[in-house]
C-alpha cells in the first residue's frame, strides 16, 4: 500500500517563502528583521524602528457569518494585527485594509465592517488609512496591514529568551476556543460563558501591557498567542535556541461553574494549552528581574507559569509531578483548516 | 412591477469607507493623504514621506489559474502595487504579502508565487519583509501591501490639474485587455500577439517614467490606468474639480495585423478607452512646461492625448472633428464582475 499522501504544514509554506524572502529583504538596506517574527521592523530614523505585519481572516477559515456580525469581522481582523505590534513592544499607528466581498454583497455589510474597525481603531488611535475593495467568487476576505513603531532599543523579538529565564502569560489562556465551541454550538449562553463567547468574537490586544514590558527593559523575548499556547511557546523556543517547562496548574484558566462544565468537549486545560486565538502575551523575563514583574498590567493579570531551559525547540509540560512532552497542538492552517468535526474546523 | 435592484458600485462601497476611514484618519498625525488617491502619505521625516498602498488579487475575479502560472500571479499582484508607487512619484521599498490558499495546495505552488513576486522585486530593488500564510475554502486571495517614500516636495496626487493642463500617457492602451481576450480564447498566439498576453500576464509597473515625472516637477496630476483610461480619467478629473478633453487619433494603441483583426470582439480604441489593467500612466502637465517632456522616457514613448477643461467631473471624447460625452465605462467591480460573457468577467 502506498502512504497516503500528508497535506503540506503551514512551516512548509512559510519555510519556501522565508528562503526566498530572504534574499530579497537584503534589496535594501534598512531592513532590521523580515519573515520570522511577528512584525518585520524598518530603520527609517535612528532612533525609531518601524514595525510592519499584515495578517488576513477568511471566511469559513477564520470566521462564520452564522455567528460573527460585521462589526465583529472588521474588529477581529484589526485586533489580530494589532496583537503583533503588541507582542514587539510596540505603539500602532497605521492601518490599510483589503477587503474582498461576494457581488452580491449589500453596502450596509461593508459600512458595518468599517465600524467594527473603526471602534477598535480609535481605543488604540490607529488611524486607517485606505485600502482596496473588490469582487471575489466565494466569501469575504479581509486582511489588515498594520504599521507601528518602537524605539530602536527596546523592540523585543522572538529570539531573546535565555536558559534559566522565566515564562509568562498575561490574561487568561483558551476562552477564545471555548467560546468558539459554544457559538458553533448555539447553545444559549449564561453570563459566564458570553464572557467566553466575546474573547473569541472581539479579542483585545494586550498592546498596553506589551509597550509597558519593552519600556521596562523586562521582557526578553515576547510572542503573541495565537495558534495555541503549545505552538507559540515553539515557536519562541526555536527563534530563541532554547526549550521550555511549563506547570499545568499555572496557566490561568477561565472559570466554568461545574452546571456548565459538559458543555465542553474537552478539559479546560486543553483548550489552555492548544486552543488559540487568545491573543495574550507570553514572554521571558530573565531570573535577576523576578521581582519587578508586577502581577498585573493595568488590570490584566500576568502569570508565571515556567522557565526556560537549554534543549533547543523541546518543550516540557509538567503536571501532578510528573513531566511529558509538550507537542505543538495548537492550530496550523493547512493540517488543521479541512476538519470540520472540531472547533478547528471555523477558526 | 418592482424595479431590478441594481447591484451596489463600486463608488458606494468606497464612499461608505472613505467617510469612516476619514474621521479615523484624523485619530494619529502624521497622515498627510489618506483614503481618495493611489496611496497614503505619512509624514516620517520633515522631507520625506512613506507612501502606502495596498491591492489584492483574487482568483476567478482577476486572474485564471487556466492561464495564469503561479509566477504570473506573483509577480502581477506586485507590480498593480508598484504602479500605484509610481504614479505618485515615489520609490517602492518593501512590500508585505497575505496569500490565502485551498487546503490542497501543493507547497511548489507557493514557491512559484513567490518566485514571481521575487523576480519583480529584484528588479525594482523592493524587500519582500514578510507576510501571511492561511487557508482558505475557496480560490486563491493574494493582497500586498507596498511601502515607499517620496521627497515631500515632489509627491504627486491625483488632485492638482488645472483648466488648461495639458494631458498625457505612457506607452500603449488596450493591450492587457486584447491578451486577456486572447488568452479566454484559447487560441494559438503569433508573435504580435504574444505581447499582448504578457501585458496581461507580466505588466511592467511605469515607477522610472513616475519619478522622473515627479524630480522634473512636470507632472501636476497623476494615476495609474489600472480600471481604463476612460474611468481613470474620471478619477483624476473628479479628484482635482475639472473635465477633460482627449482625441481618439491620439490615443496609443497597439498595432494588430489586418490578417488577425477579426479575432477581438471590438475595435481596438474600445480597448485603449475602457481595456483596463495597462498600468500606463496617465498625468497632466502646465501648458508652459509642455516644450520640457519628453517623447519618452528611458525608452518608454509619452503621448499628448488632451486637456483639461474646467467643467468638473465631465470628459469629452474628440472623434473625427465631432465630440461625444466620454463615459468611465472601465472595470467596476461590483458592476461588472459578475458578467461571464466579456472579458471582464475574468478580470
Amino acid at each position: 500500500m502506498r502512504p497516503r499522501k500528508q497535506p503540506p504544514t503551514e512551516t512548509q509554506f512559510i519555510e519556501k517563502i522565508q528562503r526566498i524572502t530572504c534574499q530579497s529583504a537584503s534589496q535594501r538596506r534598512g531592513v532590521a528583521l523580515s519573515i520570522g517574527d511577528d512584525t518585520a521592523a524598518l530603520r527609517i530614523r535612528s532612533d525609531r524602528l518601524l514595525l510592519v505585519s499584515c495578517d488576513a481572516v477568511v471566511e469559513g477559515v477564520h470566521f462564520d457569518l452564522n455567528y460573527f456580525s460585521p462589526e465583529d469581522l472588521g474588529w477581529k481582523a484589526l485586533a489580530v494585527n494589532l496583537s503583533d505590534i503588541a507582542s514587539m513592544g510596540g505603539i500602532p499607528l497605521y492601518a490599510t485594509t483589503s477587503i474582498a466581498l461576494p457581488m452580491a454583497t449589500p453596502v450596509g455589510f461593508v459600512e458595518k465592517v468599517y465600524r467594527g474597525l473603526a471602534m477598535l481603531a480609535a481605543q488604540h488611535r490607529v488611524a486607517l488609512i485606505g485600502g482596496d475593495t473588490c469582487a471575489s467568487r466565494h466569501g469575504v476576505f479581509l486582511d489588515v496591514t498594520i504599521i507601528g513603531e518602537v524605539h530602536a532599543r527596546r523592540m523585543v523579538t522572538r529570539g531573546g529568551a535565555r536558559p534559566g529565564d522565566l515564562l509568562y502569560v498575561t490574561g487568561e489562556l483558551g476562552g477564545s476556543a471555548m467560546g468558539l465551541e459554544l457559538l458553533a454550538g448555539r447553545s444559549r449562553l449564561s453570563r459566564h460563558i458570553s464572557s467566553m463567547v466575546r474573547r473569541h468574537l472581539r479579542p483585545q490586544p494586550r498592546c498596553a501591557a506589551g509597550r509597558f514590558l519593552a519600556g521596562q527593559r523586562l521582557a526578553s523575548a515576547m510572542i503573541d498567542i495565537s495558534d495555541g499556547l503549545s505552538t507559540d511557546l515553539h515557536h519562541l523556543c526555536e527563534r530563541s535556541m532554547v526549550g521550555a517547562m511549563i506547570y499545568s496548574d499555572r496557566i490561568p484558566l477561565p472559570r466554568v461553574p461545574s452546571s456548565q462544565i459538559n458543555r465542553f468537549s474537552s478539559a479546560p486545560l486543553s483548550y489552555g494549552l492548544n486552543g488559540g486565538e487568545d491573543y495574550e502575551l507570553l514572554f521571558t523575563v530573565p531570573q535577576r528581574l523576578r521581582r519587578k514583574v508586577p502581577r498585573s498590567i493595568r488590570g490584566l493579570p500576568v502569570h508565571e507559569i515556567g522557565h526556560i531551559t537549554s534543549e533547543t525547540g523541546v518543550c516540557w509540560l509538567c503536571q501532578g509531578g510528573r513531566r511529558s512532552r509538550l507537542s505543538p497542538c495548537g492550530f496550523d492552517h493547512f493540517r488543521d483548516g479541512h476538519l470540520t468535526a472540531s472547533h478547528r474546523a471555523i477558526r
